[in-house]
């Protein structure tokens, strides 16, 4: 009889927008079972989350410290087996530190931390202990943008020599974070989410993009970094040229002052060969173009599409799967990964195609770079781990 | 502490397409949790299942007599509160009138059952034990759809003229019940899908939608009902011509030989102020039409839209739900509904706003009356429940 | 020096829509001067049009027969050569007989003509003259309609199984006959009209439509023919279910009462190998649609396509071709077809292929064959020329 | 009687493309005659265009000169009175001056001419001459571009914070002008484009939409210049970081070795009240967008827009317009406005609202920034004319 994996919680609990996020992908295939969580630093927010989880509430916890340490101490086929962090970005690396030097394994929401230092430690330990970290980079969890990756991967586009991706939201548009919008507060205060805020709310997700699919680095850039709104304490606007490792040139825009605009993320890469192109808003199509042929129009579910799109995929084409399905695909590969090694099997190749902490320092360094970039008058500035 | 509710399923054993579908769409809020299953009418294949699930062995049956005569004697606070069953149409009466003829709720896949007399006595049957009856009609659980029918009711559209719906599918396109493909196996055979193939397959969903989302009833229809595949046995394909209780006429089209079509339902609505259009494959849009004002594109998520649409919605705009979650909400709301009973607290009219069984009871009809009109040579044929 | 061919135009004088649009279309290639016309039986209204033209004054005439009797005594390098028809319905046949009685080639606005009677006694003139006659079924000249004929004549979607065509327009919801909407007034006027109104005035659009590209014609049919908004004396609304002569079933819908929508002609075809969709709405895209392949996205301009679509074809891909180049498609083609006369040269394939008397007549017996079915209580009505 | 205006052409003969697009677009209202050209500096060719084209032998001349200098030797009522110049870049200034000296007035392709010292001259040209001269960036002509600028001059979205176009070709990928492409041959030739490729091509273009729609102007810009084919003499790539003198920014893309892409240019405005989006794919649609109400789609024809987008539009709404439709608008705002002109009458704005030498000046200014910055290791260069 199979078991399923056991999670702990980090944040998440009333007013948090992702903490329900995560909570409905790791639900969905039935492979995961919520058992702990500390919901909030204050004990009786915790509580009352934990209460509406339906949580044993000897295992809802007023801090991650008492969870983790709590946690240890259970039987091994009763404790948690992995924690998942969706507090925000100051939040992270302490509730990471601590489960990985515990044993436990690590789900965490993006930016990976606060900081480059916090970084670098961080993947030290994810090195050190060997245990398995994944950075919820959503995107990547598209079925079509698994295809789009296998598709450059196999050089069906030839030589990529163009990539761009655009991140446009408009929920920013105001000054939110004047009144009691708790999301708004948090992502555009500097101490809780860092040097940046739309580059690194939204922008380390278009660059991750970006390098996910192309299976490119980027290695120099030059960014228009602003903050239009007045009185805002973070970039809630930006434009970034892009210069590649083999000499491809690309464009990123994120933006969340585009009045209107909801969350239609869109990556178009260009080879010698064709292109491709894909939007979240039609998330289960990706259009190849060619120069000489017609272009083709492949959908989630279609029979010819890679084993990397078809294991991501739980229903048949024309049943759309979403932000949520996504969001899961992270979960149920991170899942199936971690069944893998406590079974001792090897993983499929599909298994382990999720983000981690390298992908994380990538974004790190995405942040650094583009916020000096933003304040330079030097044009391109290398990117530069 | 918040008490999830406790499934049992029959149905959804191995090569079950929606057996799967149904579990996800339980899982995804995690308000409901699977405690038993009957997953076939094979005791090693229920088995099998059961293991894959995480389900304790003993919960795991050979049949649902046995299930449903085991759970109600197992502790009330232990027991499967409510069945949800997803075999093939031939197999769904006799499991629901036990569930509900030993108190146990009941959501079930559709077409309801075989034919019309099991239809009348399962109806009996749930006026009788005054239990709760979802049938699984997935398209009106979609957020713009609950819109739509809003937008309707509200005379935004004015008085209704026109309903059209068309639901072209193409994997039937070839004989794919010669092969071992399951799905098509019982989907075409008249002992296991009553005496419509597509139209019961999905003409019912696209009936169940028209007269959802418009608000009013057939009264009469006309049907050009084909078999187009050599050597099938029921419907692949069909047209209707309909005519509702306020004179307004419509068009109905489901077929399975559309070559190259996946699943893309659109319904289109026209009143004497205005129309509107919804497109399964651009789920998260619904299209507002008029005269003399630009068209509305309404979109999940939006402020602006009706409370039936916000409750059925779980992401901000932009992040695009789908097909699961249009079927989860059928199951959160069927489980808000009985947490309320449980609770004896009043359910929301939100709530409530789930397929039934007089829903079941006219799709049945639809089914009698447009077979029968693909047989005749009378023009109109009366909707006579 | 090439020769322009030289144009004379019936009708299109104030408040016309259509007569402009002829008129555009003619100019479009510089193949085609128009020299006289009779713009309107109100010879002061005749007079004020062609001026406004910068026609010559003695070449714009009072009436039909002034300007057919007139021309016809000019020189042969300065006569008209043919005659373009765009009155009301009532007012094609008696110019289209004078003008092939007295040598000149036409061209007529659909449909073709009032009733059968008419139609029968212009296709002996037409057989009997040996005139070009050219009827503007204006979607046939789109070059994304050559191009799916094309698809189908060549078998790439196999035997035709299924077609459907759709045109809604929404602009007759109210009762616009009522003020004074000339346009209206004319096309709800059955004295002027003929025996239908919306499936005269698109109807024949779409039929003409579905036999074109389908290559088949239609056997039988059944009707809902209605007058949705009150008072009016013509159908503004109706379905029709169709058969074609290999057995492939079809859906036509035309109406004018669908509030919102403007002219979205849609056309579906599907064999047993793949499907085709083009909608007016986005006419430079034609998808093909496989089972078992991503769908193909065909384009104006393309490079792959058809040497029907090439030739229809002005700009390069990406340079949206429309409505008007379309209409022009017909003028150009007749114009190359005539000019191939003239000079004694074979047309090639792709001049001829414009619409004759033989779709003008196929196109009155639909009007007659629908409205008929509409009255009755027979399921299906044969289509019988 | 109503006088067509008289137009020569110097360009436009065998293996152009433009030419045809201009004559069409010429053509398409019936208020333009071409009566004589100078087609092509080889004589014996540009006669073969003019036989072609149907104009007297006598016309048709080996060179712009003499074109020039005949034509006004003609009568007052028989001459030329505007000159069309279609000619590439390098041929642009010679003929514009010259006619303008001679008291023609002028239509010329953009970009303006090869250089900005030509530019300045010819500016003084035309503001000493007070002739009419019309730069025809066809953009500007679409409908829907009209009701675009419209939407923002009437502050709909309020103060402009971003402005992004992106300008994606593909067919320049691949080393075309090594062959006989004679499109590829001077748009790479720096001798005849000047000193920009794609950035002079359709940057020129991207960049006069951003200005004409925001009505904003560029103050500084910084820019990644590429060339992508080897080889190659010219940019075929680039983007751009833009910023306006109101403090906006904004994106500028340009590139013809976007391999698939055909030539979708797209706009995006965005103010902080709403914003909007163009695409020429869809030439005919208008997105508006709001942060708190649904998303609104205009489209040409449609009642509700302004009286600048209707004056621009022929036909109903849903009978789409496209390129030459726009293309022709810049011709009929033309010709409508030196009518007036020779009619003594007050132009209408809508008239008037064509692109001329100012814009040309701006885009002479935009090729040399651009250009100059892609060479730059300083981050903004001003955008000073």
């Amino acid at each position: 009889m199979k078991q399923k994996l056991r999670m702990g919680m980090v944040g998440g609990g009333p007013g948090s927008f992702i903490g329900a996020v995560h909570r409905m992908a790791a639900n969905l295939d039935g492979e995961i079972e919520l058992v702990c969580g500390a919901f909030s630093s204050n004990a009786d927010k915790s509580k009352l989350t934990g209460d509406s989880l339906g949580l044993a509430p000897e295992r809802v916890y007023g801090s991650f410290e008492e969870m983790i340490n709590t946690e240890k101490t259970l039987p091994a086929d009763e404790r948690m087996q992995f924690v998942s962090i969706v507090t925000p970005n100051h939040m992270h690396y302490a509730p990471a530190a601590l489960a990985l030097e515990n044993g436990f394994h690590v789900v965490m929401d993006k930016p990976l931390v606060l900081n480059m230092d916090e970084a670098k430690k961080l993947q030290l330990l994810v090195q050190d202990t060997g245990l398995l970290f994944c950075l919820t980079h959503t995107y990547t969890g598209y079925p079509m943008i698994k295809e789009a990756r296998q598709q450059v991967l196999q050089g069906k586009l030839g030589t990529i020599r163009k990539v761009h991706v655009y991140y446009p939201q408009g929920w920013l548009s105001d000054y939110l974070e004047g009144g009691d919008n708790k999301q708004a507060s948090w992502r555009t205060d500097p101490g809780k989410s860092g040097k940046a805020g739309a580059m690194g709310d939204i922008g380390s997700h278009a660059f991750n993009l970006a390098e996910y699919i192309s299976g490119l680095q980027v290695t120099k850039l030059c960014a228009d970094i602003n903050i239009v709104v007045p009185n805002r304490q973070l970039d809630d606007d930006g434009a970034v040229l892009l210069k590649f490792n083999n000499g491809a040139s690309g464009l990123l825009l994120a933006t969340q002052v585009a009045a209107g605009e909801e969350n239609n993320v869109t990556i178009q890469v260009y080879g010698d060969k064709g292109g491709l192109e894909w939007k979240q808003e039609d998330c289960n199509t990706l259009f190849l173009k060619w120069p000489d042929q017609p272009a083709q129009k492949l959908r989630t579910g279609g029979g010819y599409v890679s084993s990397f799109a078809q294991h991501n995929t739980r229903v048949p084409a024309g049943h759309p799967e979403g932000y949520l399905e996504a969001f899961a695909n992270l979960y149920r590969n991170f899942a199936l990964s971690l069944q893998a090694r406590l079974a001792g099997i090897t993983p499929q190749p599909e298994w382990l195609d999720y983000p981690g902490i390298t992908d994380g320092i990538r974004g790190m360094q995405f942040i650094d770079t583009v916020i000096e970039s933003g304040r330079s008058d030097i044009k391109w500035l290398p990117f530069a781990p």
